[in-house]
């Protein structure tokens, strides 16, 4: 159904805020379901929701904790989030982080223990807002494999990367997988074959049926290179939070392992100049296609976003049914207390 | 022909050292065109040694700087490499930033106005060795487009990431083009076509002439992903140094202009555990290949300078003919003195 942003952010919220989750905190986890929306990435939107909620009511999630939070330099933080909720975690993490990279230059937050951060550009994107370069990194359930591999052994590990520009920041924010495993279930739910190279079957061959794939692996993107990045960036993870890697990773899509995946971010300020000039001249380049100018990463999604306050956001009629059926439930247990 | 490293390295000492290059620093750099050599990489190689004395002779590069340093805080190192030779200035930068990272979990290296950096994973691997984890990036001459695009205005901004781990480091140095420019060159010499995808000639359309690739540009890795990602590193490089952008990039492919990239380094020292535990079994995971293992970034590279430490390397006979050639002049040079 068609919904307006402010409609949906506010139906999340009143969804935490019964779940105990107070609402300052609320806010930020809605807003990061609902951005995800809004920019197009409903895979890391409203559908994660019943899921959270029911890892705060089973406990597996805590709707209060914020993270402990040790210095371990003036320029590196490190957060052990108590399986707080990714968002409220991850904020004020950086909250705390940015004084340091804007005095020192540079600044770095390692996070354990943490629930699923939502749309990894958003923090890359408001880091780079704030005049600050970003690094962002985490890792996540092993459903990769190797190039030359057929065992799903790596996260998808996204990084996300902002660069502070005039009139628009540079943020990029990509999975390290040829597609995401939300892709191959839609393909199943809708009976449409996968593009030959996507995926593995569960006996590491070759498969477009998309229900095989659920079992299997799907592929690094850009072959060994992709590959070689996606595996990079976990083992660095791995390195510098003691986070679980490969297939002992859990927590962000399933409703009752406790999160054990890493989040890195690393800030820096700049001694250089602005890349907007860059960006704008990378913008006015002649397109292979006429009509489609040349994007800077980023662009797409912010006039998306745009769009999406504009004229509202389509959500499946099924998971609208289902948080409203949610809400009623909770009304009725608060009712009955 | 074939040759062992050391009389390889020699011969690239010597040549430096008679173009005014100290004897440690000529050791430097040396090292860097045959470690190039030793792991199968040629374009990082010892072709590069004429175009750099060409360089040392016209004053375009200076054989004696080895960048000015400034301390931006204690963990910030900016340094202005005075057009000194590429490794020289950037092994002293890492040197001075090292203690920096292992203090405070985390320092930054920028570097501007300094000449060609050579294989960036050799850096990577090194602080790995000494138990940092590192982000090496440098960017470099617009010779690719834009994915959508049809113009040389992307650098092939390479990436480099070491990770500490036993018993092998994991190295990754990859650009963020499908292939390099060196390849280019290469096929068009043979007169082998490239292959659908690699290139678009200099009107922008694709090509598989290697002639008139030369003139037009190359593909970025990874369709929008790996543009992205090239873009992204290039940004944030300008950003945080200043250092030229796009086609105003030159000084590692000529003679004559001054090298205006700029390169930048993150080290990290981990809170973590090591990685090798899981990197060994990304390594023992199913392969595709029985025959093949699944390798991990950085293997192939080792096993290849193991080979050439123990079999010697190959060097073209035009190339190691002109080499002796100067070596040649030098001394005719220095007895007319």
């Amino acid at each position: 159904m068609q919904t307006n942003l402010a409609t949906a952010q506010s139906l999340a919220e009143r969804l935490l805020i019964a779940a105990g989750v107070p609402g300052p905190a609320a806010v930020q986890q809605a807003e990061l379901l609902l951005v995800a929306e809004a920019k197009g990435v409903p895979s890391h939107g409203l559908l994660r929701l019943p899921r959270l909620l029911r890892r705060l009511a089973n406990g597996t999630a805590s709707p209060t904790n914020t993270g402990k939070h040790e210095w371990l330099s003036p320029c590196y933080l490190s957060v052990d989030g108590e399986q707080g909720l990714g968002p409220v975690v991850a904020l004020r993490a950086l909250a705390a982080v940015v004084p340091a990279a804007e005095r020192h230059g540079v600044a770095v937050c390692s996070i354990t223990n943490n629930n699923h951060l939502g749309m990894l550009g958003f923090y890359a994107g408001r880091m780079a807002e704030r005049g600050l370069a970003c690094l962002g990194m985490t890792t996540s359930e092993a459903l990769v494999h190797p190039w030359g591999g057929t065992e799903a052994i790596l996260g998808t590990n996204p990084l996300a990367l902002g660069v502070p520009a005039q009139p628009h920041p540079l943020v990029l924010d990509m999975a390290t997988s040829q597609i995401s495993m939300g892709k191959v279930h839609d393909h199943a739910l809708r009976g449409v074959p996968l593009e030959p190279g996507w995926a593995l079957d569960a006996d590491g061959n070759p498969t477009i049926d998309p229900v095989a794939a659920k079992d299997g692996s799907i592929a690094p993107f850009g072959g060994a290179k992709g590959y070689g990045l996606g595996l990079g960036l976990g083992a660095m993870v791995t390195f510098l939070t003691g986070a679980a890697y490969g297939k002992a990773v859990g927590g962000t899509l399933d409703d009752d392992r406790p999160s054990n995946k890493g989040d890195l971010f690393i800030l820096m300020s700049g001694g250089g100049h602005s890349a907007g000039e860059y960006l704008d001249e990378v913008r006015r380049s002649r397109p292979a296609d006429p009509s489609t100018p040349v994007a800077v990463p980023g662009d797409g999604a912010r006039s998306r976003y745009q769009d999406s306050v504009a004229d509202g956001i389509e959500i499946p009629d099924g998971l609208w049914r289902e948080l409203t059926a949610l809400e009623a439930v909770q009304r009725e247990a608060a009712l009955a207390e």
